[in-house]
């Protein structure tokens, strides 16, 4: 087993956990849970790959991927109700590592199909948001992402600085390691300093969005 | 037409009431109503075939699925506007009975595309489950599979039920209905005895949610 | 560049504008209107070649898609905050425009996969208005197409008379042409007198729905 690979069984393993916490938190049953931390941490890749065209999907013909976001989902609710609660400060940082995994991994996938530079971006942004924008928009909220702390600027800028990387001949490893740094450590920052991007305030009804 | 052939159509046309009568307590309009029935009755089997890889998806190349979703939802503006009320206790049953269907209809889409065991569970599910999911997320609410009386469980036995059956060589036709009996079985004594999973309630806001 | 090839780019301008003012109502940051506009204006078209099965999808291999929507957002931010308010009589107009050539494109690229008039006319809804149902759900808003001004039914009629008018051999251009009059002539006529199709109220709660 590669390192990278089970960096990303741990990646799916902490969005599965952030998944089976929102849907604590919307007072859902087991199945429920189950699906909510299937869908946060499997679901960008999903995404991905059927846009790409790349079948089967990545947990498709690899049952590890659902046995650990299940495994991690039941033992969340397990640890909640039999021992003291989360750790938020830990939970931050591993999601950040979470992310930064995803965001390259995406980034190489995408690469692999030969797509211009525009698309692999998005491609490496996806695979580390999406699973969070589908976990937000189940549970009826508005992706947080959207309007929190900085978090899908730190995916655009990994997947740049891997994608320059990859083009100066450094290795797959050295540039995806180089690059997973980046995204953890724009994340750190921004939650350590609370940087948030400029926000888009509009706040008059406008009469056209009713007719779209 | 198989007997089978004739079940699937049968479970669109109540997928796409129950679609249609949720599009009505939205207030929706007539092509409001057309879209979420056809998205409850055949959303499950598109996410199914998209993931798949399986093109064209059921419904393209068959008219008589979009037809049937189309009458069904017309239908039940008309019955509802003109005659009594919907019989809650027939359509709860009528529901199952699709959902038994779609389950195992499910299942074996996915193991002739030659997947593991637990993607064809889930496939099987999904099939089930996806469409109501998706009719619940357009129309802004939080799914109630997640969060009432057991539902998707009775999808995941009717699938496990059908794999071993297949397994075991009893043959298609007797597999499907004896998985199918396992789904509606489940199902019923829910609705009868109000069966619930346990669930997961979180109450403490999590910051660590904000960043995610 | 082909005039079609011209009319679909100020599409994508347009929608990704839509997009980015319902991203500033929602107070998302630069990166949430960034991801609603690209959203809005490409989303209707990669869910139409995703159920296709149509590789690479329309805005991987050309970058000028996602190039185009990221301007008209960033511009959008931009107009709105250094110079007027935005002329909404203008983008409605627009809006409209764009409407109709996004439905005879995903009608023209369906007829193109052999698909039956049913689906061609579904693919061709889809890509004129599932971009705007997305941006709707991401944002927690019941899509308003369901409760609206006709404007879907416009693409309805805009994708069944390119169909008739193919099957006339009037020549691609020229059908183009009158479908997408079609569609502009009866989204703007509802648009002034206000024509909406009638609504389906179901004011009693329905137990059963608890159950799907």
């Amino acid at each position: 087993m590669s390192w990278f690979y089970a960096f990303d069984l741990f990646g799916v393993a902490v969005f599965a956990i952030t998944g089976a916490l929102m849907a604590g938190r919307k007072s859902m049953d087991l199945f429920g849970v189950l699906v909510i931390a299937i869908v946060t941490s499997l679901g960008g890749g999903t995404l991905r790959d059927v846009i790409l065209g790349r079948h089967p999907v990545s947990w498709i013909g690899n049952d590890l991927y659902i046995l650990v976001a299940s495994l991690a989902a039941i033992g969340t609710v397990l640890w909640v109700r039999f021992t003291q609660p989360i750790n938020e400060r830990g939970l931050l940082v591993a999601d950040a590592f979470g992310l930064a995994v995803f965001t390259v991994l995406g980034t190489q996938v995408a690469l692999a199909h030969d797509v211009p530079v525009s698309a692999a971006v998005i491609m490496g942004v996806m695979t580390g948001v999406a699973g969070g924008v589908m976990r937000d928009i189940i549970c009826n909220e508005i992706p947080l992402i959207f309007h929190k702390e900085i978090y899908a600027t730190a995916c655009i800028a990994g997947a740049l600085i891997y994608i320059a990387l990859q083009q100066l001949q450094l290795g797959t490893d050295l540039a995806s390691i180089l690059a997973m740094l980046a995204v953890l450590g724009i994340r750190l920052a921004a939650i350590r300093w609370h940087l948030e991007l400029p926000r888009f305030h509009l706040l008059d009804r406008e009469p056209h969005d009713s007719d779209k």
